[in-house]
C-alpha cells in the first residue's frame, strides 16, 4: 500500500453502519484501515463476523478504546450508540483527531431538544457548536475545515435533499408532509423480536407516529434552509434490507419552476441523480452513495410532490460519512464511493 | 352438499381476483361453485392451474360464455378486464342473474370520467345507474336489493373506509393526502417485465404519480360521503404479494373526536378492526376480509392522520365481492369470510 | 358456543407453534380454547400480541401452570421448549389430561440418544413408552387410544411421509440422502441476530451439517418403517417465513412402482396430496395441514427421487398436533384443518 | 479515458447477464465500452432502461449487428439466447474479434448432445473445437491464447468448482448427487407468468427434474476432470434475485483429505474462498466474482459433502466472462472484479 494513505479507524465496526464503513473504506484508494473495534466480537477478525469481507477487512477487532484508535489513526469514525459516542468523541477531539460521528450525538444544535428526545442531558455540550452537520450538498464549505462531522440520520438526509431547494426558494410556508419508508437495516443489528425475518417479511406498517427522533433534526435543517414551516414526518417499515424512500407533499401558492430549482441546486453534484417526473427507485441507489430525486406539480390541488430515494446505510449513513471525510481531508469527494448499484 | 346452496359462477377464474374468489367460495357454506371460466386455461381443472385448490375447486375451466354461466348459476362474478366485463354483465343482467362485478366498469357514475380515464366510451351506460357501489359499510341498504354490484377497487376501499367517518362529520374541507402502498398481486397475473420477481424484490417506488384510475373513484365517493375537497392520491409498489396500506393526512381546524367517530361508524362492523393509536399492519389482515384502522391527531401541525390496511385481494377485491353477495342474497354477511389471518 | 365443545389449553401460546395452535383451534368446531399461557406476555390478551387474532383468541395469557390448565381443559398442548415440557407433561398426565406435546421431549424412544442430542438426561423417562409418535398416517391406530402424543418435528414429518412407502416396501437399503430446506419460522420467535430480517433476506445456506437434532428421530422412524439404512440429512435455511421442502435420493436396485406405492399408502389420506412427476411447491401447502409429494425414477443413475413439501408450522407442527388430537378424541380427523392455502 | 483501454462491445446488453456485463465493464480500468446492443430497447440509452447505470453506461443501444460491433470493438460479449448467438459468434470470429460467449452455444463439445438438448443441429459446428470452456480455475492456460471463450452456465460453474478437486483425485466413482438452488435472475428477463413476483415470493420448488440442459455440461466437465461417474442434478428455484448454492454428495471409500485437496487446488485463486467446515452463504458472494466452498466428511455414512455458493450473474455468468477476457487479453485477472459483497 502507498505510504500516503491516511490511517483510519472505525469504532463499532460490526453494526450495520460499521460494516458498511469497512466495506467502503477497505476499497478506498486514499485511506488505510488501521484500527477496528467491536465490544461483542473483540478478538475475532472482522471478516470472521462478515465473510463477505474476507480479503478486504481481515483486521482483528479490538476494544473501542479512543486512545488506541488515536494512536493508530488520523481519522476516527464513531459508529456507536447515541450517548455512548459523545464521551469518546470528546476524547478523540482532545487528541486532535478528525472525527466523523454517525451517532445522533452532535446533530441537534438545541441542547434542550437533545435532552428531550434522547432522554438525558447532552454528554459533551461544549463540542456541539464545533460540529458541522454532514450533508456536503448543504454544508460543503464548513465541512472543508471542520474536525468534527455530525453525520446526519438517514431520514433527514433523504428528506432534506429533496426539500432544501424548495426551502431556499421560500416555497415552504406550510407544514410539509413527509411520508417516509425505510428498510430494516436502519434498525441496526440488535436482536429484537420485531426485527426477526418472520415478523418483517411480507409486512408493512407505520411506526413512531407519535414522534420519531429524526423529526426535530429535520425541522432544524428545514429552518436553516429557509423554511418558515416544519414537517409532519411519518416513517414506515419496508420488508427489505436496504433502502429508503420519502414522498413529500409541499403546498405551494402557484406552480414552482421545479426543474430549474433542482437543476440549479444539484447539477454538479456527483451523488445526486435528478430523475425529473420519473419516480426514483430503491434499486438504483442500493449500495451506492447516491440520492435520486423525482418531482411533480399537481395543478389540481396545488401541491408539489417530491420523491427521494437513497440507501439508508450508504448516502443515509456510512457512504455520506466517508464523503464528509473526503471533503474534510481535501481528497477527491467521490474517492471510494464510485460504483454503480447492483441490478437486478 | 345441501340442496339449498346457491349456485355461483366465476368468470375469469384464474386471474388473482378470480382464484381468490374460488378459494373463498369453495369453502362458503351457502353457495356451490358450478361454473368457472378461463380463456387461457380452458379445458384444465382450476386445481391444475393452482394446486392449492386440489380438492377444493376441481371444476374444469370453460370459455367465459355468459349464457352457459347463467344456465348453471344464480350469481355470477365477472373477474374480467375492464371493458371486457361490461357487455358480459349486460347479457347476464338480461338473463336476470345477480352480478357481482370486480372489474372497473360500473364504479364511476360519471360516464365522461369513465371515458376519460379508461380511454373509450362506456360499453353499457344504461346499467351504470342500476349498479350499487360495493362497500357494505357504506351502502349496505342499497346492496340488499341490488342485482348489480360494482365491486370497488382496492385503493378506494382502503382509503374510503378510513376517510368516510371524517367526511360524514364534515371534517374534510381541504385536499386529503393519500399516500398508498400496495403489494404486487394488485397488478394481476399478466406477464410483464416490471412485475418479475427480479424487478420487484427489494425495491420500492411511487408510480402513476400523474394520475391513477382509482383517483376519480376515490373523489366520487369522498364527495358522496360529504367531503368538500378531493384527494391527492399517490400509489407506491411494495415488494410483497398481498396487502395494502394507506397513510392519510387530513388538515382539520381543531382536534376532532376521532375515537368516537370511528367507534360510531364501525363498532358493529364485523370486518373493520379499530386499532386506535396503534398503526395497523399488513400481516393482521392478509388473507382476510378485514380492514384495520389506526389514527392519531397531531396537535402541532393540525393534521388528523388515518392509517388503514387490508388485503388487496381480500377486502380490496374478492372478499368484499363475496361480502356484497352475502348482503344481496340475505345470507349471513360473514359467511365464507370468517377465518383469522395466518401469523407469522 | 355449543356445550359439547371440548375445552382445550395451549401452554406456550405466543411462540410460533403456539400461535398457530391458537389460530387453528379458535376456528375448530369441536373444541373451545379455555386456557392459554405465556411467560413473556402474561396478563395481555393473546390478540394483543398477535392482532390477527382479534375476535378469535382474546383470552388473557396466564402463567404456564399445569394444574390451572388441567382444571379448565381436557386437552393440553405443551408448546414449550424441550426439557421444559417434560415435567409439565408429567404433571398433566398425573391429572389424566390428554397431552399433545409439540416439544422434542417424547419423540426419541432411546433415552441414551435423547441424552446425547439434548445434552441432559431425559426429565421423565417413565412416560416415553406411553407416548405415541404423532404422525397419523403412520400411527393412526395407536393414536386412537393414547393419552400422550409426541408430536414430531417438521423435518421428520416432511421426510418420513415421503420415505415411509419406500421403507415399507423394502426399498431403503442404502443411505438415503435428505436435502432439506426450511423457512425461518422453524427457528422460533426468540430474538437472535442470525434470524434478523437483514441477515436472512436474500440469503440461503446449509446449517447444522455436523448433525441436526432431527436426524436421530428420522433414523428411528425410518427403521420402524422397515428401512435397513439410515439417512444423511442436511438442512438449509430458506428466506421465507413458512414452508419446508425435502428432496430425497434413494438408490434402488431396479425401477420401483412408485405411483402404486404412493397411491396405496395415501389414496385415502385427507392431508396427503400426490403430485406424481410434478415437483410440489411450498405455496400449495402454506397455512394448511397438507403434505404434497412428487416423485421420479432416474433410470440413468438408478435413483428414486422423492420431493415433499409442507408448512413447518402446519403439518410440520401445530396442524398435525391438532390432527392427532382429533384422532385421539374420536372427532372428524379434518375438523378445524380444512381450508385451502392462500394463493397467490 | 486512457488511450490504452481496450474497446469492448456487449450484444444483448439489457438482459440480466448483459446488464451485469455493463456494470462490471463500466468500472473496469482496462477496457472501454464502445458498443451496446438491444433489440427491444434500441434507440434508448442503457441507463434509461437501468437507471442504476446513469453516469456509468449512457451509451445508446443499437441493433445487434456483428459488423458494427467489430468495427468499434476488439472484444465482443454475446449475451444472446442460444442458437441466436452462434451465427453472430461465427461472423465475429471471421472478423477476428475476441469473442466471449455467455450463451450455451459452445459449451458442449459433443454435437449430438447439443442437438438433443437444444432441439436443433449446432449452428456453427466448425467453431466448437476452437472454443475454450471458460472456467479459468480449470482452463487458465488454454484461455490465455483462445479467441473464443464458451462461458459456462451458472450451475456447472457452481458444481464443478466444488467437485473438480475430488474428480482429479480419483474420488468420484459413483453418481454424485448435486442438489442445486438458484435465484430467479437465472431465468432471465423474459416476461413469464411463473417468474412474476407473486408466483415466486415465499415459494420454493424443484424444477426440470426430468433433465436440465446444464446436466450434460456438468457430466462433460466432470469426466474431463477425471470422474468415472456422472451427476444426478436436481435444480430448485429460490425466492431471491441473485445467488446459487449447490450441496453435493460424493460417496467415498474412505476419508479423503478434503482440506488439503481444496487448499492445493485453490490456495492461490483470487476468486475462490475456502470456508472449511463452515457452510458458505449467498450473501458473501452476491455481486462478486467469488465462489465460496465448504466441505465435511460424514464418517457414519461415508459421504463427502461439498457446498458451494456463487452469484449466478457474477461468477456464474458475467463476472466469469470478464475474468476470462482478462486472462485472454493478458490483463490482471482481477481487473474490474475486485469489490466486496454488500452486507447486510
Amino acid at each position: 500500500m502507498s505510504a500516503k494513505r491516511v490511517p483510519v479507524a472505525v469504532l463499532g465496526a460490526t453494526g450495520y453502519v460499521g460494516v458498511e464503513l469497512l466495506r467502503v473504506l477497505s476499497r478506498h484508494p486514499g485511506v488505510e484501515l488501521t484500527f477496528v473495534s467491536s465490544e461483542q466480537y473483540r478478538g475475532k477478525r472482522a471478516s470472521e463476523v462478515y465473510p463477505a469481507l474476507i480479503g478486504w477487512a481481515d483486521l482483528v477487532l479490538e476494544a473501542p478504546d479512543p486512545e488506541a484508535a488515536a494512536k493508530r489513526a488520523d481519522v476516527v469514525f464513531t459508529a456507536l450508540p447515541h450517548a455512548a459516542a459523545a464521551p469518546i468523541v470528546a476524547e478523540l477531539r482532545k487528541l486532535d483527531r478528525l472525527v466523523v460521528d454517525p451517532s445522533a450525538d452532535f446533530r441537534l444544535k438545541d441542547l434542550d431538544a437533545y435532552a428531550k428526545w434522547y432522554g438525558h442531558p447532552h454528554p459533551a455540550p461544549e463540542l456541539v457548536k464545533e460540529s458541522v452537520y454532514g450533508i456536503p450538498e448543504l454544508y460543503r464549505d464548513a465541512l472543508r475545515t471542520t474536525r468534527l462531522v455530525a453525520a446526519p440520520g438517514c431520514y433527514p438526509t433523504c428528506s432534506l435533499l429533496g426539500l432544501a431547494p424548495l426551502a431556499r426558494a421560500g416555497l415552504i410556508k406550510e407544514t410539509v408532509i413527509i411520508d417516509a419508508k425505510s428498510g430494516t437495516s436502519g434498525a441496526g443489528r440488535g436482536a429484537k423480536v420485531e426485527q426477526l425475518f418472520s415478523e418483517v417479511n411480507d409486512d408493512f406498517r407505520a411506526y413512531a407516529v407519535a414522534g420519531h427522533r429524526h423529526a426535530p433534526e429535520i425541522d432544524q435543517e428545514l429552518a436553516a434552509a429557509g423554511a418558515s414551516a416544519g414537517a409532519l414526518f411519518i416513517p414506515h417499515l419496508l420488508p427489505l434490507t436496504r433502502g429508503m424512500e420519502c414522498t413529500m407533499y409541499v403546498k405551494v401558492a402557484s406552480e414552482p419552476a421545479l426543474d430549474r430549482l433542482f437543476s440549479d441546486a444539484y447539477r454538479n453534484e456527483p451523488f445526486v441523480v435528478l430523475r425529473g417526473a420519473e419516480p426514483p427507485t430503491l434499486s438504483e441507489v442500493r449500495g451506492t452513495n447516491r440520492c435520486a430525486i423525482g418531482w411533480r406539480y399537481d395543478a389540481r390541488t396545488g401541491y408539489a410532490i417530491v420523491m427521494t430515494t437513497l440507501d439508508n446505510l450508504g448516502k443515509g449513513a456510512a457512504g455520506q460519512a466517508v464523503q464528509c471525510m473526503n471533503v474534510a481531508l481535501g481528497l477527491d469527494e467521490t474517492a471510494g464511493l464510485d460504483a454503480p448499484a447492483l441490478v437486478p
